[in-house]
């Protein structure tokens, strides 16, 4: 015996277990000693290496069998880190509204309508058509389907008044969803390291989407009827931005819209700026107690980058959203999407303007508001009921949500915890803050979950928020 | 008459025109004359000024009628050239490849396959099949389907040698197609500024995405068995690159596979030097004469992350790649994922996984092999036969181009800008180099049209480039 004689015998063995499959038994030590011509101690000092290396296991009385979980190192991803450097966002990109959550637990942390709100038999028979249609085989073009298109530029047109030119088809950008175009619209028009006015609070993906791309957030606080435009004109001449993104209707989370007042001075600020306005109109089809006043409708020269969505509305699973912008910065917009994700799956782009041309997406929509009114009237007079030391400052007159004010020196993070503890899933309100949060604050999704829980809800975060 | 009363009727018919729908009539004067109380002279010089603002317009005999064409000023967006700035990338962002095509012009020019080549049936079925299911109506987690990220997960481990620990379905990140997931690797791994090795000739997407990205690319010469390993060596010496980009297998534009030394040797060079392999496995299921060989099966450590689209082989509709990798890496592009899209359309997902698991998948593999073999050998045989002054260096082992160098000192556009006056597309060869072109190529796809006319095509092709 010889320590060569097993080695080799050890090499050759690999070779021969790498090539077969796991499980499979390995000839006796006999058979080995006539194979290898060496003796039975070479042969099994030869299979307790092989053992040590977790490439065979023996059975006793049975035989010995290559390892069914092959056998390897642990991985080392160390070096990664020196590869990778330092992280460019502090976020992780997941947000607490996309926690899972088990069966019986009561979810108002989604930014999501449940699907009994959505026009599921529209959706489905949209789907089934566009199957057998050419969209289900073919590359669409990089801007969208030309009806798709049209079809957003007509819901702005609609609303301009006499003597702006409204938007055409080759104005719009379709995207895989309004994120894509909110990421797009950053880098193209803002781009790393340059300033960007943001309304504080805000929705969260804008707030992600940007600190992905390396812009510098400028928050502006907003209210009931938007941000003051005095303190709009002042962010613009104290940074030098070009952009200022805002919701200025149903706002995510309070729900508020911008009076008719504000969206007209914050207008001709950005015009006296030259500056763009980012209105995500993500809420335009979920008014309860107003229509939706789109600002693109009033802008004539391409201050307004209108971003319209169709995932709440329609569908989650059809990412469908548009930007609607006209001059320059359109092209740069299309060269990014184009360089992100070349064009957009025409099956969805096809499905989704089906749903909305069909005569019941009208009814829907009216079904829609109806419910989104009777579920947000019943969740107010749940926490007034069951929390009132809880601050309802604005009834949105649109939204999904109910943004609720906590008692000052609340330990938000600890009431959303005790809260998931007793079966109750709400969203922190940090995450819809671009700096530090300006109070205690928790959004409710009133759209999700069964309006029949909506009081045991509110009894439980009255309990865990008492100040 | 005076001028304030014919203003006062301006005024009011402004508002009434305003508020009416285009193409309406305008009361007669002597309505008008009695409704403000006004001179008939008054009435008829408020209707000039009307006139001259382009609000109305009078047909001679019938009446006066608001414009139909609203009336606007010219809109301006010049202001947009200094909010917008210089531009960050020379690219466009649309690609020869994606140009449109009248019905009857020779289309080799795209880079798709022809829907012939599509498992169209098992698509259309895939598709009608997820639109009774939930993934219609509901968001899917960000990373993806877990089914699906668990089929991306076992077809590299199907290749995985013992030893190996294969990547599962955690370590897999779905993307909306394989450009989305260039992107996100890009910024996420590499960053803007940093550079990039790249192999050139190669995939003129990757280069769209790393120029948005900002990324500087060092380009490193590929050759018919892939790059000479000290050349990628001495690139990443140089530069102090973190990662390489490469198309192992049947690269596009060549068609060529990386030998298994080659492999072998890059991945030993990746690890010495801390660095990824960006491994784009676009033509997984594309082999005509090969097998895939995918580089991360064989990478216990996380050094290569592989990028796997079934756009080409499913449906260009079917938007759905997949980026698999491990360690840190992972997280920061599903990071980066999250924020630039939030997840990926559930019905898409759905509908991919349904179609790669039916019988019918591995039945149209096969089918599709085979009718490559045949287009390509047919594209190379009527080159050879009405060009052979042309240059097919290489008979691609897979993919869907052929790859063919033109005479030295030949000018490309001319000869593209030629055939396609001559019916023929083609793409011209520059696209695909990250610098200057290393010499006069054209890329011919041969997926995509009737190969009953590809010996037309070769002779337009051989006669507009004759040396």
């Amino acid at each position: 015996m010889n320590d060569d004689s097993a080695q080799r015998i050890v090499n050759a063995l690999r070779r021969r277990i790498a090539a077969g499959p796991p499980g499979a038994q390995l000839p006796p030590t006999r058979t080995l000693v006539a194979e290898y011509g060496a003796s039975p101690v070479t042969v099994q000092k030869a299979m307790r290496q092989l053992n040590a290396l977790g490439l065979v296991e023996s059975r006793p009385g049975v035989g010995t069998f290559v390892r069914a979980a092959r056998t390897s190192l642990p991985a080392d991803f160390g070096w990664q880190t020196a590869a990778l450097g330092a992280r460019r966002s502090r976020m992780s990109g997941l947000s607490s509204t996309q926690r899972a959550s088990g069966a019986d637990v009561i979810r108002l942390h989604s930014g999501y309508p449940g699907d009994d709100l959505l026009p599921q038999r529209l959706v489905r028979a949209a789907l089934s058509r566009a199957a057998r249609t050419q969209a289900a085989v073919t590359r669409s073009p990089a801007a969208g389907l030309p009806e798709l298109q049209a079809w957003f530029a007509a819901q702005v047109a609609a609303a301009a008044p006499a003597g702006v030119t409204p938007p055409a088809g080759r104005d719009v950008v379709v995207t895989p969803g309004s994120q894509s175009g909110l990421s797009s619209i950053f880098r193209a028009v803002v781009g790393p390291g340059e300033p960007l006015l943001i309304e504080s609070p805000t929705y969260w993906g804008a707030i992600l989407a940007a600190e992905q791309t390396g812009v510098r957030l400028v928050p502006v606080p907003t209210g009931p009827d938007g941000p003051a435009p005095q303190d709009v004109d002042r962010a613009f001449a104290a940074t030098g931005a070009r952009a200022f993104y805002a919701q200025p209707t149903f706002a995510n989370p309070t729900g508020c819209q911008w009076s008719t007042r504000t969206g007209d001075e914050v207008l001709q600020i950005a015009r006296r700026r030259g500056a763009f306005l980012v209105e995500d109109d993500w809420a335009h089809d979920l008014g309860i107690d107003a229509e939706p006043r789109p600002l693109v409708a009033r802008d004539p020269d391409g201050h307004v980058i209108h971003l319209r969505s169709l995932t709440k509305s329609v569908s989650p699973a059809l990412r469908v959203a548009a930007v609607v912008t006209r001059g320059p910065a359109r092209d740069r917009i299309l060269a990014d999407r184009a360089g992100e994700s070349m064009y957009v799956s025409g099956i969805l782009q096809a499905a989704a303007l089906d749903v909305v041309l069909q005569p019941g997406w009208a009814t829907h929509l009216r079904t829609m508001r109806q419910q989104l009114r009777m579920r947000r009237d019943l969740l107010v007079a749940s926490v007034r009921e069951h929390a009132p030391h809880l601050r309802v400052d604005h009834v949105p007159r649109g939204g999904l949500n109910l943004w609720v004010g906590l008692p000052d020196g609340t330990d938000v993070s600890r009431t959303v915890r005790e809260c998931e503890a007793r079966g109750l899933l709400i969203a922190p309100g940090e995450e819809w803050f671009p700096a530090e949060p300006a109070g205690p604050f928790v959004r409710l999704n009133f759209a999700a979950e069964d309006p029949g829980r909506f009081a045991e809800a509110a009894q439980i975060l009255g309990a865990r928020s008492a100040g």
